[in-house]
Formats: C-alpha cells, structure tokens, sequence
C-alpha cells in the first residue's frame, strides 16, 4: 500500500486517501456520488447513529419515520423552500410503464412531508410540543464535486422537527438543540463553533439558521450540522394550527435540526493524521484490535486473544481479533490506517500472565491486567478519548485569527475572526475579500481571547460591530 | 372510540382496525401505499430490527449499505430478474431540470445494485464467504390494494446477500438462514412453515426459493420471509467470480434472505386479539406500561411510579409511565389496545409497600415486590413471552388439516395439506380447484400427525408423493 500524502500539504487529497486507505467506503457505485457503505464504514455510522440517538432522545425527541417519496404538489407549499431547492431533486416521474399523474421528489430534507401530517396531528396545546426526529437518507442532485460524506448524493440524514406553542419556546427548542449537539461533539472529541448565518446564507423557509462549523486547515471550514428557527413560516402555508387554552387559534412555531453523515467525515478530517485514520472510542467500528502473536508460545496467544475478545465484547465493546495469517507488523499496520483507537498485542508472555500490552493510536503503551483488564481497557479508551480531545482542542485553538483590515483577508491562513456592523453591504465585502464566506455570529464564546471589536472591518462603523468569523467553505 | 370488529369475523377488517387504534401507523399520507412511521410504530419497528440484526450477526453476517437508485443498465443485466420487476419499479427520470441520460430505478430488492460490487470486492477464495446484509426501505409499485406493514409501496426491508464458493456452501448458507429465522421468530412468539416453494412459484433468477409463511385464519396464508439459492444465476452475468485455491476460476453461488416490516403485521396479526394488538415483549414499543392511581395517596403512587420507571429502564426495559390526566380505567383501556405486555398499577397501597400490581396482556394479574422488583418485572414478561407462543401454537396447530380429494379443497376453512406428485400438472389442478397456491414442499416437520402421503390429490398416482400446503394467500 502506497504512504499517505502528508496532511499538512493539502487537506482534501489527504482526506480522500484516509478515507480510501481505512476502508470506509466504496466510490465505484455506478452512481457518481452514491457510495457503498462498506461492513467497516457501516459500523462507524451506526455507531455514530447511535450517539445522535441517545443525544436527541435524552432532550424529549421521539424517532419517526416518513416516506421518501414527495408528491410535487405538497413539495411546492412553501415558496421559499422550493426555490432553494428546485435544481437538486431528483424527480420520479414513472411507476412500471405508467408516467405518475403527480411526479415524485425523491426528498431532499422532510419539511413537505412531515407538515401536512403535522397539520393531522396537531389540534390542541395539549399536543405541543410535538418534538420527532428521524433517521434516513435524502438525496440532493448534485452537481458540483462529490466527496465521501462530505458531498454526496445519497445522505445519510438526521433531522429534527418540532412544533412548539410560540416564538420563545421554539428559541428554547434551539439552545436545547445546541447542548445536545455539545454532548455529541464531546463524545466524538470535535470542537467546533455554533454561528448565527447572515440572513442571505440562511436555509431557504428558515426565521433565522445556527449552523455548526470546524476548521479543517488554512482558512477552510465545513459546515457540520444546523438549527432553525422557522417561526410560522412553515405551519402557515401548511396550517398546522392549534386551540390555545383560552380557546384561541394559532400557528405552531417550528424548529428544525440537521445533521448528517458528514460528522463522520468531520471525525476523519478531525482526527486522522499521516498514518490514516483515528477514532474515538465512540463512533470507531472496532474499539479494540487484539493481535495475537504466537512465537515460541504455540496456540496460547491464540486462544487467550479469543477469550479476551469475548470478555471484552461481553462488557459491550466492540472488539476484532485478527487471526489472519499476516505477520504482526502488516496487522499493526492495517489497524493503524483503519483508526483503531486500541490495540491489545498478545504474545506468548501476556498469554501465560493473562495480561497485555496495550497501544493506543496516539502511540502510549502500557502493559494492563491481569487485575481488572476489562475495566482497564475501558479507562485506557477513556484516556485515550480524553487525549484526543485535548489534541484536536489545542489544533482547534490555533486554527482562528484576528483581522482588522479587509486587505489581510486574501492571505488567510486561518479562518478570520473578526468586526462586522451587521450590515449586508459590509458582509459582501468581506465575502469578496476572503473570497469565501461571511460564516455569521458565533452563539458561543470563540476559543480565542478577544476584548471590544472595535470598528467594523467593512466600515469603520463602531456602532453595534460584533466579533463574526469568516472563511472559505470547503 | 368505536369498538373493534371481532377477529373470529373477518381478518383483514379485524387487521386494519387494530392497527389503527393502536396507532402504529398513519396511512393519510400523501401517497397511498406510503405510511408514516408513527412514534410508536417506530419502537416497534426499531426493536425488530434489532432482533434481526443480533440473530443474522450471530451467524457472521455483516452489515452494509448500498444505495437506493439503481442504473437501469445494471437492473437489466439480469434477465429473468428485470422480467419480474419491470412493471413493478420506480423511474427516476430527472434530476433538477435535467433528463438523465441514464434512467434510476428505486431498489424493489439490491440484487443489481449490490453484484457489480461484489464483482469488485471477490478475487480469491479467501475472501469467500462474503455474508453481508442491510436493512434498508425499498420500493415497489404496487397497484393491488396496500395493506399497512402487509402490502405497501416503501417497504422496511431486511436483505441478506451472500457469495459462497460452491453449491454445498450455499445450500449450508441457507440452512444458516432457517436457524436464524427460527431464533427471531422464537423471539416473536411467531410459529411458521417452511415451505419450498413450486418452481413456478420462485423468485426471479432463482434457482430456488424457501417461503416462511404463516396461517392468519381461515384457509389464507401470509409469506413473511424468503430464502433463496441463486446458484451461479446472477455470478455469470455479473461476473462474480473467484480463483480457486489450486489456481483455477469459478463462479460464486450466491443466496439471499429477505423479511420485512411483514414480520411486525404477523406480530400483529397472530397475537391480538379482540380487544387490540398484543406484543411480544421483544418488540414491544413499551414493554412496561405504569399507571399510578392517585386515590388518598396524594403524589406517593406517582413518585414511586416515576421512580420505579427509571429503575427499569436502568435494567435495559422499555418502560412508559403514564402521568396523563386521565382515569386509571381509560388508561387501562388504551395501553390495552396498543399490546403493552405489562401493566403495572401503583396505587397509596403498592406506593408504600414498594409493591406493583403486575397485570399482563392476557390478563393474568399478581402482585409483585417489594423484594427483587425488577427481577420479578423481567420474569413476568419471559412468562408471558412463554404463554403467548403457548396460545400462538396451539392455534398453529389447529390451522392445518388434511384434504384427500380436490374437491375437499374448495370448500377449505384451513391451510390444506395433501399429497403431491411434484408434477405442474396436477400442481395447477390443486391451484384451481382451492382458487389459491399450492405453497410448496415443507423444509421441516409440520405440527399436525402425519403418515405417508398417499396417492398425489391430482393424478392419483403414488410414485414419489410427498406432502405439500396449499392455501389462499393473503
């Protein structure tokens, strides 16, 4: 197998090598963009499925599933929704030989299905909040590059949608939103920033839209997940209305959450180094490698690595014991490449001591057991979590940068922190100058120190300037 | 809500009613033979798929994902296969404004979307076998009648595909497959046959096909599940083929295994009763209903109910308490309808004792605690399992009965069983004269007291009859 390209000498040809060398997925679908998950990449996203899952369901979230067929005359209700979408759907236009009297959007995200039966749904304020998400894959007609999880066709999707009684519970729909999407970053280790969009990049139909953005190196950043707040904008044109307590009608207001298989393209991006991939515990599809190494020592590795597999994957983790016939070093090799946060080598000493030497796959070693070696492997991935973390917070830190001067835009090499009054004439200009995009007003406190923002960087204004950040979108 | 029509009386308007009032579906959609995947359903469906995914992982199959369009030039290689399908699929015919040059059919199965993969992936016998499956939605355009989970147009579908070395291989392959099965039916308290279906009757491009069918009252039959034996029908023209261990090349002969969301109408379907669904506690959206009865006992009876919730959830149980405003007796009523295994009824009494009145799905009730609560929760939910497929067998049992003469067979109330001579001839004839199928040769011992076959129901002739079912599929 052929080395890596560095990291450090241009994200996306790195990124699509670790991706292709770790096994995670397969291009050579028939549809450009449509990718195969492979059995190694599928248990990446179920677990990764899994973490979302518990996240949103701890907020009061209950799974649903609607079809992924569209009828056009619902998909068109809402004017702005549809011009945003117009050009990326595929359309079903024949059931065996007989063209469809209502062609089919095969659906890009679930707002046209979901509302009328919202609109079903809904009757009383004993209904509210309605809080459903579900689970599956959209499809956007894409015509620009496709990129493993990052742009493809086929989307493995999570989205939230939730009806609430007015404009301040929605709000608080949202900041419950954003902590469940802080304990789901926590466990995949990715730091990232929460940012209020300008109005001209908001989702078409949305009030307003926080979206969730990492670096991924020089001035570049992807766009990982997003929460809107869609007032009315929506349950009007699809009248999900409700009786308030004191026997009135009114228009839910709606929020919506989305995130997406990209997580597991951030967690690559993110983590992987020179040497391929790297998990976290959480989403990796093994959590453990046992390699035993027979030696001198007959068929005792052997069967102690089978053993220690099993007590392993009794305690719930997911765990491979590589019995190929490879030598140890190829096995070490293959493993590093796939991201494995732990590997467990067996010799014929470990066996005969019922211990084992334990590498993680930021390189600590350590010999565990004999006492208590299941828990010591689970606080080995804890620590190793923990590193990760650290690591991808310290990149994370140094990845922003304060401008002051439009002129210091063209040259970035970190995304841009920096004054913006607020108004759209200046965010162009911004735009124009990084040659990329004006990314919105951070919801959080930025990673960076800042005092006052002094003058906006478009006008000179000092009047209502805030702290905005600015990149070129992967 | 209106009363149910009684099961003894009809099983489809029984069926749909059922479903209905235990909310398990909404069939207003848009789309008809579409149906929203209601919270509830959802559970459901979530906890069968996990007993599907523990039993088929079990056997060392792995999960991927493929995706949902296919290239009509891929889905026509195979010929037998398209002719089944042609008038059964969906055309994506347009992507935003654009016609495609080439046409996608939305997958009504993966065989043509996952072998031009698999041509990729075999090289040599050490990759074989490769079990893999996935469980994803698929599409057929159906133009008979849709029946929620039995019949409908996006089908919650599990597929096994896998790729073994020779004839011996496969056909073990396919014994695997009936002792997974077995387990997941054990596990829904689902008695079924195995039935190798007539020639006429298999899948298309198969070599042959082994039905799971079930009785649903009178002489109609429910085929809840599929296992197939290609052969080497798609490894030829889609080139799967591998180097033999002494150099040579051979085609893989290749089977599949096919359920779906059929398997929770048969829940559905051979459990409830007249008084609502009954689930089996292993896919029961709440395993555990608790109804705390306020009385005198002020909060105590809610507070130990919240409590006792959380204590087994703790356990792993899926477990819904019930804090509605309304009468213990309504909530009775509803949780009934819905096939909640077990009610737990916590009034002032129970609240200080740390006890529950424990009161299954079939009516039996006890009082259990305040020792071991938990352990005593789990016990009785294994001990309605048991009593459940208790009452599922004996029904089974009483659902077959022997027809010696054809025309016994028009007037049949039960799922026929009678000799056949294997020949077409007389297997039309038996078509005919019970205006239904003849289901095909049993794979494992029938539940009714057999001797030999006989003379063959058609031609009279005594040579090489076995027994054979014949019924009216549903």
């Amino acid at each position: 197998m052929a080395d890596l390209p560095a990291k450090a000498n241009g994200f996306i040809d790195w990124y699509l090598a670790v991706v292709e060398a770790a096994n995670l997925t397969d291009k050579r679908y028939g549809v450009k963009g449509m990718n195969v998950w492979t059995p190694y990449g599928f248990l990446a996203r179920r677990a990764l499925d899994a973490v979302m899952v518990r996240e949103i369901e701890a907020t009061g979230s209950h799974p649903v599933e609607f079809p992924a067929l569209i009828p056009q005359t619902e998909f068109q209700k809402e004017a702005e929704h549809i011009k945003g979408f117009t050009t990326q759907v595929y359309w079903v236009t024949r059931g065996g030989a007989t063209e469809l009297d209502v062609p089919l959007v095969l659906r890009p995200t679930s707002e046209t299905a979901m509302y009328p039966i919202f609109h079903l749904w809904i009757r009383s304020h004993r209904d509210l909040p309605l809080n459903v998400y579900q689970i599956v894959n959209t499809f956007r007609y894409e015509t620009k590059t496709t990129r493993p999880f990052l742009r493809v066709r086929e989307i493995h999707f999570f989205e939230e949608h939730t009806c609430q009684s007015g404009d301040d519970q929605a709000t608080a729909r949202v900041a419950s939103n954003l902590g469940a999407f802080r304990r789901m970053a926590e466990a995949l280790a990715v730091p990232y920033v929460a940012l209020r969009r300008p109005d001209w990049d908001k989702f078409p139909g949305a009030f307003y839209s926080i979206a969730l953005d990492i670096p991924v190196g020089e001035a570049r950043t992807l766009q990982i997940g997003t929460i809107h707040h869609y007032r009315e904008n929506f349950s009007r044109p699809y009248e999900i209305e409700y009786e308030t307590p004191d026997g009135g009608k009114a228009f839910v207001h709606q929020t919506t959450f989305g995130l997406s298989e990209r997580l597991l393209g951030a967690v690559v991006a993110v983590h992987g180094d020179d040497r391929g991939a790297v998990f976290p515990p959480s989403v990796a599809p093994y959590q453990v490698v046992i390699v035993p190494i027979s030696g001198k020592g007959g068929n005792l590795p052997a069967q102690f690595a089978e053993r220690l597999g099993k007590r392993l994957r009794d305690r719930g983790l997911r765990v491979h014991v590589d019995t190929s016939e490879d030598r140890p070093g190829a096995k070490y090799y293959r493993w590093e490449i796939a991201g494995v946060p732990l590997r467990l080598e067996i010799g014929p000493r470990e066996a005969e001591a019922g211990t084992a030497t334990a590498v993680d796959r930021l390189g600590h070693r350590s010999v565990i057991g004999p006492a208590d070696l299941e828990t010591e492997v689970e606080r080995t991935l804890e620590g190793f979590r923990g590193a990760l973390f650290e690591k991808a917070l310290s990149a994370f830190r140094g990845a922003f940068e304060v401008a002051t001067h439009l002129d210091q835009l063209r040259d970035s090499t970190k995304v841009r922190v920096l004054a913006w009054c607020g108004q759209e004439a200046c965010g162009h200009q911004i735009e124009k100058a990084i040659d990329g995009a004006l990314l919105g007003l951070p919801e959080e406190e930025l990673p960076i120190p800042l005092g006052d923002p002094g003058p906006c960087i478009g006008c000179s204004s000092t009047a209502g300037t805030r702290w905005a950040l600015a990149s070129r979108p992967l």
